[in-house]
């Protein structure tokens, strides 16, 4: 039996920085009836992004913003219940864009892979083996290009794409050093996600302690960001050093565009490479990093930390929540058990 | 019969910013004897660089500064006119880091490069086949990497580094937007170097003239100059954008470090690149662009402009001019006639 009402969360008003939970409102619709090509997917589980903040802003970005009155933009992982498609069938296990909603009817585009690791939890589809993982696997390795001996730096270490880069570069052979915020989630890098070394950006002896870790400079810095803690770490570059810019979350507005000190002299002086990724130019191999991905979690040298909430009414609060800096894990809205 | 004086031009006082006259003086020393391994240049052009204010500057830099007291740093280029040293014999023609003075006496290591071009003027190996052809080849094709189709846009397009540049970038396949100070180099640019538009960025009109003149934006941005203009070009970056840091004209001093709009935004949602470049990493494969460069300058596709000023007392004042913009063309002091 298919249900015939789906609750969404709907984009209500355009944020112009972070968007908080009065921007969405959430709706129940009744549930359209599958025509040929179309399968439907009963999400399990609801994924929450720092990027979603472009998704929904009007600024300048990557992708067109998600328009007032549509579904929130997102990705979720569930279990096909229903298929008219030929490539999908009951029981399968897929993740995609499908949306902040219970329900998801596709013609099959919005969905980025099958799931194949039905060994390991549905969840991680959309964490260390989701868009996070393979995130910060092409992009720590496609960009930053980490080698051997070379030091790493990280910021938001401890967040679900930073504890997956410092860990990979941990398996590349190189010293990593992680920025977090607070002694809690410092603590956490070194002990959960075997950072050498990591660093609160919060503490008044920062700066000091950022050069302390970085006798030999930095090769590689994977910049979630921006702001002072990227400014910082510019001062401490190698020669050839390469600077993965993969998130600005340090900034809460671009408008009015934010300064800061010029970048220039320091690319110049060590020859250094500063390179924005989007994850979405790898769609054509995700596949390839997410079976090395779930190899690194079978076997224990990749660890996560999920921070899981119940119900589509936490949605919509669950943006801002991770920029206030309050999850100590991925963040998840968990909508079924299976 | 071998000179017993030399006039140098040494480094009195550090400059903050752009070095003036008054921080050189010129001296006449006694020329010492050769020892063996050593050989004697007579000094034919000094080169005038933008980069010689980074050399005496005690900031953070690429290079250890010249000392004061000591020989100013620079491209030399003359004729071997004494040898002990068994890789060169009296009649080669050299180009080096053989300093701002009549002769220099080396154990070969200043010298760069044996001129083998001697169908060609002595004086272009200090520019357009010396380090500032040299740069726009490896800066722009390595860095750059243009391709058919692409628009390639130039700052400081009129100078020595600039013009070659647009001209390598045509040959590349590549529509060009020059930029330069003023209506005169504007001109400059389209007529003697083929530019397809060239802009003013002096102008009033210039931020609307740059979008006018980038209606399918800008692949490459090859920088001269950060700043404003870089600012501006910044905003018209296409997906996977290369931007070349190759120099920062436009910075009058790096203390205090100079503020401007961040640039991660632009980076990250145009998976854009921004990588500085400097041209000593390129030294084992300088004849590889040589060879290249004047290849095309035989067959007039790469033309030149040299502004050449007589007499080794014109040096010490020729960096501040370059700065004020006021040459119209690669800037060499000659100090003889061959």
């Amino acid at each position: 039996m298919l249900p015939r009402e789906n609750r969404q969360v709907l984009l209500k008003t355009r944020p112009a920085g972070i968007p908080q939970a009065e921007h969405f409102e959430i709706v129940s619709r009744p549930l359209p009836e599958l025509a040929q090509g179309e399968l439907l997917v009963r999400n399990a589980y609801l994924s929450v992004e720092p990027a979603m903040r472009g998704w929904v802003n009007s600024a300048a970005n990557y992708s067109t913003p998600v328009g007032l009155g549509e579904v929130m933009r997102g990705f979720s992982a569930g279990e096909v219940v229903a298929s008219r498609h030929p490539g999908f069938e009951e029981g399968d296990l897929v993740m995609g864009m499908l949306g902040w909603q219970e329900y998801a009817l596709t013609d099959g585009k919005a969905i980025r892979r099958k799931v194949k690791e039905r060994d390991l939890p549905l969840s991680l589809s959309l964490g260390v083996l989701g868009i996070n993982g393979i995130t910060a696997w092409f992009a720590l390795s496609e960009v930053g290009e980490p080698r051997p001996g070379d030091t790493v730096v990280v910021s938001t270490a401890a967040g679900a794409v930073g504890s997956a880069v410092g860990q990979i570069a941990k398996i590349a052979g190189c010293r990593t050093v992680g920025i977090a915020g607070g002694p809690a989630k410092a603590q956490l890098c070194v002990e959960a996600f075997g950072y050498d070394i990591a660093l609160d950006y919060k503490s008044a002896t920062f700066e000091r302690d950022l050069a302390a870790a970085l006798p030999g400079g930095a090769d590689v810095y994977y910049d979630n960001t921006a702001g002072a803690i990227s400014d910082a770490v510019l001062q401490h570059i190698n020669k050839g050093a390469r600077i993965v810019v993969c998130g600005t979350a340090s900034v809460a507005n671009w408008e009015p565009w934010p300064h800061g000190p010029r970048v220039e002299r320091h690319l110049l002086n060590k020859a250094a490479r500063m390179q924005g990724f989007l994850v979405w130019d790898y769609e054509h191999r995700y596949e390839e990093a997410v079976t090395r991905l779930a190899g690194w979690v079978r076997d224990g040298r990749l660890r996560y930390r999920e921070e899981i909430v119940e119900g589509i009414e936490q949605a919509p609060g669950s943006i801002a929540s991770l920029y206030r800096g309050e999850n100590h894990g991925k963040r998840l809205i968990q909508l079924t058990h299976r």
